[in-house]
């Protein structure tokens, strides 16, 4: 260990001296010219030898310091602080090269997007710029259970919407599902037994198991869940998806809904109700959410607002029964808000000002267009091939005779992207025009005739 | 139950006359006129009798049905759908009064806020516009671990300011601090036992108690955590807060930093390092985060920019190790975004443009103006009672000899919001003016001198 000497400092235009300075010696110390343990001279001593003043040196000295590249020791100086393997990391995070942004050559039917022609980009950035006007609102941290005006607006909304019955207080808004699952899986003290479709529910079974949650997958028919499966199991809480379920993929019918609902109060199972999308009907008969039908008390609503808004924007919320709620609010100081603040006050003012009726109805339209032109020419290539139509997913589901990867592989050669669900394969009609549509698919059914794979 | 009658449609202008139809059979069924289980007329007998179109009942019921007022049985027509008392609660849901405003008589000295004169909202504006710009990234979801752009851009931020070492792919961004834990608790497969500094940490605290960690308070001293108390446990994972510990409240002192990681590392201790606004210093001497010193490889890296971006935005980021890293690609689909895209990608461009650091010296020059005038004012006034800075959370501390609560409800009497910090008393500089904080702060002195509460 001996004391370096500085490397001159090379004076770049429009740039600060001891930034100059601070990089040279970035280089002496990456290149091991200055290696772990050398000791710099001293400000004064520095500030000599380069001409420079006391406080050029200070702030290179100070900005190495914060890069961990040196260090400084109290009355003994500043030494070079990083090893040879972490000099060459250092190096290879300057050097880092832009990431590939997405090919685009793809033609995508995955679940992943919506129709880029439904959202007013500018009348939400009309919203924003209200919120960002009020100081007050946006300098402060958010109330952790979601801002009340949020949850007032949302009240009324799933009131009206959905027969949803909720008061303010009920309502927890988190940034997505899991949020809200990791909240509702903690607060709830009964049986850590959970029990939904066979189907599964990978986002929602990762934080329940997080949470110690055994799960139970009972087979189900085209109403659901099958009764006779779900009685022969000892179970505490019961996840149901009531906007798309079963075989059908449709709402769940009212007989069942009460037969669960009866089962759930007997044997005091608390309900998971994923109302899905429950507001985007637009081939079959709309039915309001469960939770209406016993007030709360068995059944925890869930809802996210993402395929109906914007997917970018993280937007849910649960409406708790009186019990968990009781136990989140002894525990809510001990959580943080899960949302943007901004986003959730433009978001009830939205909510508020009805836009969000009128973006349904205009989704309503879209999708009744866009799902019947694919079914007519799914029908027309393929009669002898049936598919389901997944209204709240955006979606059709198709489950072929064999291997569904196989499906996929030709797919991807013919440069179509497409998802597995399960053992069927979800063509999602979400993204693209009505045009656009008929040509993937056409595409698509070309690929799998030509490869045997369909008739 | 009898097929009632339904009421004459009362027609508003400027209302579709199944809106003014619906409304009056809701009257109806809330006022217990129609009941449960009554039967409405069919679609075909109510527009003959009422003279409207088939259309407009249709819609009417429809929108009942929506609520969960009515509901439609196949082959037997429409029947009223609530009870008594979910009517009651209906109603309830239909009256309800605003929230009333936060009064607006308290001078707040809370940790909740920050000072507005430091943030551009204008900014931030264009650049929330340049994002909505984008069509195609609106519309689509985003990375579960967060956006590659926003990543790669905290890749050369932390390692400018903090000397965080990272590759983009190790980055998982979340929404809040709880976000990142659920994540990284669930994804750690050691022991399951915790120590941290026996202040505590209460949102961090229910998170790992959910995940089922045992939580081992240690006692510390000015440097932090005691190495004594560490050596006595039997631990999994260490949390430190590095740029805010012990009794001090400055960041942790270089030598006990090397004693932390050559314990962990000798005792496979994962350290999950807390760098809560490392990069806000202002009277003392900034120190890189301790993640750089082991390249990562035994120290998780945690980061939330609520206090120095905005307190209503919601962005945390953490900076894996390699094992955990390895297993949080495999699990990766199981998760979803808990940011808003939107706000990602605006912060990624407001970070490589270079406000974030910018808006750090702003706030370090009004920091420490507003912190060196509290001080001041404090020791002028209680030359015999000591406080703490604590520069990264924006307040002093100060632990009076009787109870904490004494001086909160005393302060309450004069207006006054202040907050318990263990057995402190946190005075927050965050929001306030620096007259508004002599203001108060002189404010509050006069009230507990006069209840004799300081001398």
């Amino acid at each position: 260990m001996k004391i370096k000497t500085l490397p001159p400092i090379v004076k770049a235009a429009q740039k600060a001296t001891y930034l100059c300075l601070y990089e040279e010696i970035k280089k002496e110390i990456l290149a091991h010219r200055m290696q772990y343990g050398d000791q710099l001279p001293s400000i004064r001593t520095a500030a000599k030898q380069l001409g420079v003043s006391v406080t050029t040196i200070e702030n290179a000295y100070q900005r190495l310091c914060m890069e961990g590249l040196i260090c400084a020791k109290a009355q003994r100086g500043y030494f070079v602080d990083v090893s040879e393997r972490q000099a060459a990391m250092h190096q290879k995070i300057m050097q880092a090269v832009p990431h590939e942004e997405q090919d685009s050559k793809w033609m995508d039917l995955r679940t992943s997007s919506m129709d880029a022609s439904l959202f007013d980009g500018t009348l939400w950035m009309h919203y924003l710029k209200d919120v960002l006007a009020q100081e007050r609102w946006i300098m402060s941290y958010g109330d952790p259970q979601g801002e009340w005006i949020l949850r007032k607006a949302l009240v009324q909304y799933g009131y009206a919407m959905r027969g949803v019955l909720s008061k303010e207080d009920q309502i927890v808004v988190g940034a997505n599902f899991q949020t809200l699952l990791y909240l509702i899986g903690s607060l709830y003290e009964g049986k850590r037994v959970i029990a939904m479709e066979e189907s599964g529910f990978v986002q929602g079974e990762q934080v329940l198991r997080d949470l110690g949650f055994t799960i139970r997958y009972l087979p189900y028919d085209d109403a659901g869940i099958r009764m006779d499966a779900l009685k022969a199991q000892d179970i505490g809480l019961l996840y149901v998806n009531s906007a798309s379920c079963g075989t059908n993929k449709k709402a769940m019918p009212q007989m069942r809904r009460s037969e669960l609902l009866a089962y759930a109060k007997a044997h005091h199972i608390l309900i998971l109700e994923d109302d899905h999308n429950g507001e985007l009907r637009y081939q079959s008969r709309m039915m309001p959410a469960m939770q209406g039908m016993d007030m709360g008390h068995q059944i925890i609503y869930l809802r996210s607002f993402s395929k109906l808004l914007l997917p970018s924007l993280r937007m849910s919320y649960a409406v708790l029964n009186d019990s968990l709620y009781q136990r989140y609010l002894r525990r809510k100081p001990n959580y943080h808000p899960s949302n943007s603040k901004i986003e959730q006050l433009a978001f009830a003012q939205y909510l508020r000002d009805g836009h969000m009726e009128k973006q349904i109805h205009r989704m309503r339209r879209r999708y009744e267009e866009k799902s019947t032109a694919l079914w007519q020419l799914w029908r027309k290539r393929l009669p002898n091939e049936s598919i389901v139509l997944d209204e709240s997913a955006l979606r059709f589901l198709y489950t072929p005779k064999q291997d569904v990867q196989a499906y996929i592989d030709c797919a991807a050669q013919a440069s179509i992207l497409i998802q597995r669900h399960g053992a069927a394969i979800a063509l999602s009609f979400a993204a693209h025009s009505t045009q656009e549509l008929q040509h993937i698919v056409t595409l698509l059914i070309d690929a799998w005739q030509e490869a045997g794979l369909v008739g």
